[in-house]
């Protein structure tokens, strides 16, 4: 096990002497040693709340086979070396001697651990504080730091007086407010958008959870989740997609210009007349909460507040999966919170609520299409939102449903494209007198996605570019988290590298965690401290602490895909400096062939072996494969060291074809016998990691090796043979007449062991993802005319 | 989906009518149909406070394509047809028109879906009462009833007033309480043992879960659930035990007195003193519920207590595995409960607690070794011990451990003994300073279950028969609840049924479930309304509410084993009566052989194919397999209609062996191609089951089909050849001597659908649990000479 952490500070021995007495602990520098362990460690066990019952909880950690902290609170101190200190402590983190480490040796096991240790015995009163203060940041073995654990335990239930407080330690937020009792509020937010075309401005339901705490004049920041799913999802069997047995034929090429979306203009309309105020809501909010990262800052003293946007249950309007109108939805919820817009308490009255409780400052936060409207959000440039944590997001629709001119799936949904998304997440459908009184505008509003999204050629157009948040980039002042899976096929690499490198010139701060997973969240990965991470950064993004967050955390976090629980640090990730080399390898290399052909029959195999996407996924990165005769795998020369690929690769193809159109795909793969990390990580503890004191608790996970593979998919790509230049212009392809191909395959980050080396898979259509034509189409590649150039990084 | 619901009451109108206005309704009989719709129907949108809110959510429930709830309430109402209220009353419910139900016809689903209707159209004041009254009670999409999904929306949040109070409706306990705020405490109960030999009583831990609003005088009774899990449990894989490579032929047998065990007697010990007395506890209680069937009582006004019993974490003592002592624990906890036992508030200073605010009423739950020791306390007769609700539950560890003289692994934990779990149970190693001072007193109290579980033999003795809880039937005075997997090859299912014979006579109520999992809690699964039922149960047993509980219960409900979600009710399980009948099958019938041979070589062929337990298992009961060699398979006739195996089937074997001693299995198999359910029930909806207002929430479940099979084991047995007579008393076999066998195998109930056919499989070791012999051992059977005894139940 490897606690790795980023987010402890060490402060000068003068503040955390400073941050140890706003706990309580005793820090008198005229005391003794003795003195200072007498009085201290029983503070360690909150749990236990009179002196006997301190003593008895003592006498259960021992310092070694014969004494226990008892023993050190009865008798003179005048030395606590470190071995029977750590002895003591990794009992204070949950772990167990015999079991985990040796009583008489557990120095060995915290630096195997990577726990934090002081250097020397403990001699001094100051070095006692030190340990201490060391011991209270260090991670246990549930997810959260010491002091965490202690607060679980009660260590601040009666921190609160009259009046609410915020305390921080080690530059975060602590658990001194109550996570149980929540003010849970549900309001109607005016938006300017009409998209249900009735004259009236949409309104937009939100929900709050809100500790009481604010009912006693503390204001206290927001964490907003833009949710469209927060209401439940609808059935889309009935709309989604057969895979197409053809490739069309393209006819129509595009400009620059006809691709390029026009800014929406807001309509006018009158504004719903304000008849009163209220102070508080007149609907509870039956939804739960649904980000356990969320739930975790609630007695931390942040507000979580949730929207699904327009055309979800309890608000107005129609979806547009990712138009401007979605953006434009969680945009209002900000400008509610932050005084700029108008909310009421139901949809008729005209009595206005105001976010009175909240001082102004909103950070946004969610997975997926929820950490894709936060990056929408984020491109308004809305006043108030500090920063966004957003996780496997999209950062441009196109780079979701469609790849240079093909439709293209996401992973795990083939056939889903935006209009199937868009019924998925329409959850007015669940209120069903709503949903009759406003059938026709629907089924008219789905049957415009249905056209515009063009499943027919898959191109780039307008209205795929009203969707591409990464034209706005430069409207972005909040700083910005991103995590994302090195494995995520779902939502792909690219969304998040391009939207990475489109921050690198912005004057904010930014962040990225790659990690092994796929689609997931990273909060409850054991491994990392994600979670205190970002408690350092909310901090200083919407409570002012001066606590150097931006300096603490490192730009780039990316985990190993060899070393289990081993995270690398970067300044940047594939940039084109002197840490990274692009190195070019040319497809006949290694082969005593110029030429090689396959005829893609793909389909056909797929079906006579009743193969999945699933199934299909696994099988078509096998060297010996279903798939043999329908591609062609090219073994790349070995390097004679380990070496780690970072970037963007990308190939340039010669090749020519029997037919007017075709797909091309290319999957790059690590080559070897091999245990890899699985695709999806294992319970460490079901409901180990506290949420708060007496409050929710959620599963710990790892990404962990499985069982031993050939070889593992580490990058794709996915072409229409039409699209040579660009995703809009279309160049016609004449049968046996060659032409070259140049695209980009996913971004990725991997190590790749001396003894495994890589491969290039050349196919024709994605079962998995693309269309699924039954004519066979023959390709006939020139190796030597072709290449596949490798981003490497060269140093750390 | 099929809603099963057996807790549900129909009282007669005017008792209707009288609990519809405890609750807040309009009742007045003076109203007329549009007075009542119109105040009534407001009331089931808790979540919405002021009218308009009402209105909002009145006006998304569609009585039929153009009219809502709203018109209902604006109108003359003179008549509600069925179906316009089922309408409306299916998306009340949780369900959708369009994607659940066609809005025009909601009288089928209702139908499939078994919910109740109301037998005619709405035309009265006192039918629209009626049809509230059922709707209030029938069961929502969540498992929870409509009522209770109400309170989970705030219908109950006002209820208690300066004097707390119960609410009971349909016979049963309502969430009017708030299970948010508890007092958690920790207290010592001081016992009549010493297992530790230190001269003093065992104090032993309790933790208890209390609603606050037991300080306002409000007495409530208590959930207890005896685990030994509570404080976590220890690495074992140093004590589990090797499959041994030989069976050893044994010289020792036994008679009947000597293998009857000696009533323990208990230690004379002097109280540990009373020094003062305390109302609250001085240690909060860090661990969590574990159960969320106790967890959703709480809002319901019943206290939880967990307590681990001696040798755990906290506690003093040493663990016995189901010895007196653990028994003697839990029956402690409740005789402290019921006034007649001191605790402490610490382990030293004698500040004696009482537990003041409990009624004085108990009832037992848990699963496997809680529900285990949830029989253990009712054996012992303890007053205040009402009821029990034990789950999958150990009757006898012999039936655990051991089975007819041998050693008999409980299914996926080979090796595993009473050793193995005392040390998996002995947490006090998890308080390292408690566990170096008990070191060589548990050393050698461990050492001594070791020699007394005696691996070598297998033989029953009065180290066994001290843990045979079924001696101690007759002293049960509580009512008993069982339930059981059908599939549970951990505590196999024999437990429960030898349980249940054996509370036959006895004048208590008993009740008895019997599911398709495995070792599985049955409370989350949809498809049966267990939670309403123990509320029925427990309101009746610890709350005095005349409900007739013991008669709306069934005696026996069985989950079937082809039809998804169906659930029979018989009044007892596999009796000797007329409604049963044993079908004795001679194993010669069908074939052409008179003797069969085998050469079980299985060890050998289960090394060879690197199988595991898992593996073994699925492997050995397929028409064709690995073990071909080491088995007989015998397909027994076909039955020309479908019948239902109940009871316990039994084998009468007649072989010889070269050998002087061997083990013997038998399985029988349910054969045909066949979609059976899976091992595992099927997540319904993480998160979807809410336990109270504002509370934590768990995952519904339902038991599934999973992909074809050709074949499913139904049940099966072991024996070792020397033991012919009994467990205890052994016979010498003689090499190719022939000798008799008469055993059963593991009780069952199974429907056989025409199509499908029964086979005997007869084999030697079983690698999934037995030991594993090396040495080959030839098995000749006499098939004519050998029977098959099936229990068949013939009606209803």
């Amino acid at each position: 096990m490897k606690l790795n952490q980023f987010a402890r500070l060490t402060p000068d021995h003068a503040t955390q002497v400073q941050e140890l007495a706003k706990l309580g602990f005793t820090t008198d520098p005229t005391l003794d040693l003795t003195t200072l362990v007498r009085t201290n460690l029983p503070l360690l066990f909150p749990e236990a709340y009179s002196p006997t019952a301190k003593q008895q909880a003592l006498a259960n950690v021992a310092i070694d086979a014969h004494r226990t902290l008892v023993d050190l609170t009865q008798a003179e101190v005048t030395h606590i070396s470190r071995v029977e200190f750590y002895a003591a402590v990794l009992q204070l983190l949950g772990f167990e001697p015999f079991t985990d480490y040796p009583l008489d040796d557990p120095l060995a096991f915290m630096a195997q651990t990577q726990l934090p240790t002081i250097a020397e015995d403990i001699d001094t009163p100051a070095a006692f504080l030190d340990a201490l203060y060391l011991l209270l940041t260090t991670r246990t073995k549930h997810l959260v730091n010491y002091l965490d654990a202690l607060a679980t335990r009660g260590f601040f239930k009666d921190f609160q007086g009259d009046t609410p407080r915020y305390l921080f330690f080690n530059g975060k937020a602590q658990n001194v407010f109550d996570a149980r009792q929540l003010h849970r509020e549900v309001v109607w937010i005016e938006s300017d958008l009409d998209t249900d075309h009735d004259g009236q401005r949409d309104l937009l339901e939100a929900t709050i959870f809100r500790p009481l705490e604010t009912d006693h004049g503390l204001k206290m920041p927001v964490l907003f989740t833009a949710n469209p799913y927060f209401h439940g999802t609808n059935d889309v069997d009935w709309i989604t997609h057969e895979p197409s047995t053809r490739v069309a034929v393209k006819t129509h090429s595009r400009t620059k210009t006809e691709v390029t979306a026009a800014p929406a203009t807001p309509p006018v309309l009158p504004h719903h007349p304000v008849n009163g105020e209220a102070r508080e809501a007149e609907v509870y909010a039956d939804e739960n909460g649904i980000y356990a990262l969320n739930d975790y800052f609630l007695g931390r003293g942040f507000v979580t507040v949730y929207s699904a946007g327009v055309g979800t249950r309890g608000s107005d309007g129609v979806r547009s999966t990712g138009g401007q109108s979605e953006t434009d939805s969680a945009v209002a919820v900000i400008e509610w919170l932050t005084g700029a817009r108008r909310a009421f308490t139901n949809r008729t009255d005209g009595i206005e609520i105001k976010a009175w409780w909240c001082n102004g400052k909103v950070a946004m936060t969610g997975k997926s299409y929820l950490g894709t409207l936060a990056i929408a959000a984020a491109t308004s440039g809305v006043a108030g939102l500090k920063t966004v944590i957003s996780e496997s997001a999209i950062s441009s629709w196109y780079d979701y449903y469609r790849e240079n001119g093909l439709v293209v799936a996401p992973g795990g949904f083939q056939g889903e494209d935006a209009d199937v998304l868009a019924v998925d997440t329409y959850s007015r459908q669940k209120t069903t007198g709503d949903f009759l009184r406003m059938k026709p505008t629907w089924d008219q509003a789905l049957a415009a996605i249905t056209a515009a999204q063009d499943r027919e050629t898959g191109d780039y157009t307008a209205w795929w570019d009203a969707r591409n948040y990464r034209n706005h980039l430069a409207n972005i002042t909040c700083d910005i988290v991103s995590t994302h899976g090195l494995n995520d096929w779902n939502v792909k690499p690219k969304n998040v590298i391009k939207l990475w490198e489109g921050l690198r010139a912005l004057p904010i701060h930014k962040k990225l965690f790659l990690h092994q997973g796929q689609h997931v969240y990273v909060n409850n990965v054991l491994s990392l401290d994600f979670t205190d991470m970002m408690n350092l950064w909310l901090s200083y993004e919407l409570l002012d602490v001066d606590n150097g967050a931006p300096d603490q955390l490192p730009n780039v976090t990316v985990q190993d895909n060899v070393e289990p629980e081993t995270w690398h640090t970067y300044s940047d990730f594939g940039r084109d400096d002197d840490a990274h080399q692009q190195q070019r390898v040319n497809l006949a290399t290694g082969t005593t062939h110029t030429r090689a052909s396959f005829a893609d029959n793909a389909t056909a195999t797929f079906s006579a072996h009743h193969e999945t996407s699933d199934t299909y996924e696994l099988e078509i990165v096998k060297p010996d494969s279903l798939y043999n005769e329908d591609r062609l795998w090219l073994d790349l020369p070995a390097f004679d060291h380990q070496v780690t690929l970072e970037g963007t690769p990308s190939v340039h193809l010669r090749l020519w074809i029997d037919a007017p159109t075709a797909i091309l795909s290319v999957r790059l793969v690590d080559v070897g016998p091999a245990q890899r990390f699985g695709p999806v990580a294992k319970t460490v503890e079901a409901a180990g990691y506290p949420l708060g004191f007496d409050y929710k608790t959620t599963t710990i996970l790892e990404f962990a090796k499985a069982a031993p593979t050939a070889s593992k998919l580490i990058t794709f790509g996915h072409v229409n043979v039409q699209n040579q230049k660009n995703a809009y212009e279309n160049v016609p392809v004449t049968p046996g007449e060659p032409f070259t191909l140049d695209f980009e395959l996913q971004p990725t980050h991997l190590t790749l062991p001396a003894d495994r080396h890589l491969a290039l898979i050349i196919h024709g259509a994605d079962m998995a993802q693309t269309h699924r034509p039954t004519a066979v189409t023959n390709y006939h590649l020139d190796l030597e005319a072709s290449t596949l150039t490798l981003p490497l990084r060269l140093k750390a």
